[in-house]
């Protein structure tokens, strides 16, 4: 496996003002083309952060690739540390920087004339890099077995420059990597149920848990891969997300949309979360109809039905309110199911029966009525998004279940 | 100046499956308070890698904060790696992680049981450091003088953590720093007009826009920072957010209040985020009534009153449309005021007459009727953020032109 070290400069990165992505776009490409990056590193301006990291890699590693510091200011200074890495004098390359200047019209070329020696010049033995987009040359040279490139850090020039120089480190042969989306495990349980491809010596294996799913990611051989695949769609039945699908909200769509069934929600806590889930995604309209939100009494009375009587005998945090929330949504939308949502969001808010987690959700419609209470621990933010979760989860389970394929 | 060096973990972050966010959102928390990051370092998970770069800068830094690598799963190292590197043994912190455990409903706690030595152990002599979002404890130890905290990778604990166990590190001390937060402003344009301040040599100014509001950071002497706050009050009237309010919503829900005002949402492109973003803050039940998240053209006529022969005229993505909308809204929930928001949020169903980006707003209610077009660059998720946050600043400025202080 062929590796790299990237490395980013720029005092903007440290204070956190500006946040990096060149070396995170390019650790991407590269890993798809079955690169392994070492390292990103994120170090100041100036000469001797670039040049103690040069001398840690150089000779260890196949690539390195430093995004920043060779713009006209005074704290670009890539150019100057690669020629003292280099031990070699910075040549202006008239004949790179002439093609730059003949892009510019002419008035503005008295000005870049300025900047040939900041932008146009590379070390002696070097080769200058065009930069199809702006005026700074790129740098790349061979030392100790290891090919060393520099493009600037503007984001647009890096990329295009990468692209072009890189082309062939970045070709993707064959396929190396696979990523596979589980939802409604937590990351802990995930675990144990798919130790036997963990354990499997010749895979790689990352497990990333964000909010209700977990993705697990397979690098190694394709065949090994493909194997692994399998083995963990067979341990989790249902619960993974079909290839080129991201997220719960998207397979729900897809599974709904694959029965010609419409969805509407009734949202008390989670206050427009479900709806925004799901109009996230483009092309949701032939599936989501609406939701209400009724953060309101009043509201849930006068948009849901739910009867004031039914909220004075049980409050709106019951199964018999989040039942009749859901009926609300279906006929007011006339949805084949719905899904309503009540709960103790927090801080405020909770008593002894009902404490600040307890989260109602029930289904209405074509699945027949039901209602399940949830606890979720975790502050107002984390119960809201919890809440959001696994009522998406819920729902794709019930339109997964709906035997009208 | 203090130093530190900020430490990422995670081979998904080498593979650029994830984009590192943790160590740039401390590196900003400690440049505010005014701390020097040295270097950020994103590592392979793993024993090694996290050994070499402790060996490299522990007692030549006063702060090194590790995130990633403190979960259950097997590529979950940063504990050992500490150990080693402490030369003690890992021991379960029963008191610490007995607090995480209560936290959870007895039925998963059992398989919490089987994590605590992964996720509850921290090296004999170090500290724990508890979590108030999750099950792994965090560590913390002093080595040659340089302080040394491990959190966990998943940024919601990190963040949490960091707030809480670096609250004297990031604390900015006195008043050599202000934020001010402008709605409504492009960077851009901004900077033209607050040129007076940022020309200022006497003061450190760092701007920072995020999605719909730019932070202004002042540093300096604390007379010059109360002079440029106050100028920039008066070059921005009404554009800047009073002290501790930190979002726009959060301040429409403090001018509603103030005026006895409640809010109610008509949404079709934004789907439930407008709703979403008001209902994120606690106590927001006073003056938010609910939202009516009516994606289908049926929903808006049978919840929102809009008239089929309005909606075959004139269509949805239309002004008529728009203020139908706000007065259903109005009328439904019986609010103070009522906005609505429609637009065409792509990538399909735009035409040349209503392109992709093109969103209605209309509001209702103690204000009159009023429509306003806006067009919006970037994808679907550009799109409907920017529409959330036009919504915001539309519905908080007509509140704060109501006459009824």
């Amino acid at each position: 496996m062929k590796q790299a070290v990237l490395i980013a400069l720029g005092d903007e990165l440290l204070s956190g003002a500006r946040r990096e992505g060149n070396c995170g776009w390019l650790a991407n490409r590269l890993a798809l083309a079955g690169w392994k990056v070492l390292r990103m590193e994120i170090i100041p301006d100036g000469l001797g952060a670039l040049e103690d990291t040069l001398a840690l890699w150089a000779g260890k590693t196949d690539l390195i690739v430093i995004s920043g510091g060779l713009g006209p200011t005074h704290d670009d200074c890539t150019r100057k540390a690669l020629a003292r890495f280099l031990n070699a004098p910075l040549q202006v390359n008239a004949e790179a920087y002439n093609r730059i200047l003949a892009r510019y019209p002419s008035e503005m070329r008295e000005n870049l004339e300025l900047c040939r020696i900041s932008q146009g010049s590379v070390p002696e033995g070097a080769q200058a890099i065009h930069n199809p987009r702006g005026s700074a040359l790129g740098i790349s040279f061979l030392m100790e077995g290891t090919k060393i490139c520099a493009f600037p850090g503007v984001p647009d020039e890096f990329k295009a420059m990468a692209e072009q120089e890189l082309a062939c480190e970045m070709s993707v042969s064959d396929c190396r990597m696979r990523s596979l989306i589980v939802v409604g495990w937590p990351e802990s349980l995930l675990k144990d149920r798919i130790a036997p491809v963990v354990d499997d010596p010749s895979l790689h294996i990352s497990i990333l848990p964000s909010s209700g799913t977990v993705e697990i990611i397979l690098r190694g051989e394709p065949v090994r891969i493909e194997c692994a695949a399998r083995t963990l769609r067979e341990l989790l039945p249902g619960d993974c997300l079909p290839e080129g699908c991201f997220s719960v909200a998207e397979d729900l769509l897809r599974e709904a949309r694959k029965r010609n069934v419409t969805l509407a929600f009734a949202e008390s806590c989670t206050g427009g979360l479900l709806g925004a889930a799901l109009t996230d995604i483009s092309g949701s309209s032939d599936v989501f109809l609406g939701s209400a939100v009724c953060y309101s009494n009043s509201a849930k009375t006068h948009i849901l039905s739910v009867s004031d009587e039914l909220l004075e005998s049980f409050g709106a945090v019951s199964s018999e309110c989040a039942i009749a929330m859901a009926k609300g949504a279906l006929n007011q939308f006339g949805s084949e199911l719905a899904l309503s949502v009540t709960g103790v969001a927090g801080p405020g808010g909770g008593s002894e029966e009902k404490p600040v987690g307890a989260v109602w959700f029930a289904l209405a419609g074509l699945c027949g009525e039901r209602a399940f209470l949830h606890h979720f621990p975790g502050d107002r933010l984390q119960i809201r998004r919890s809440a959001m979760n696994t009522g998406l989860l819920l729902l794709r389970k019930t339109v997964m279940e709906l035997n009208i394929l």
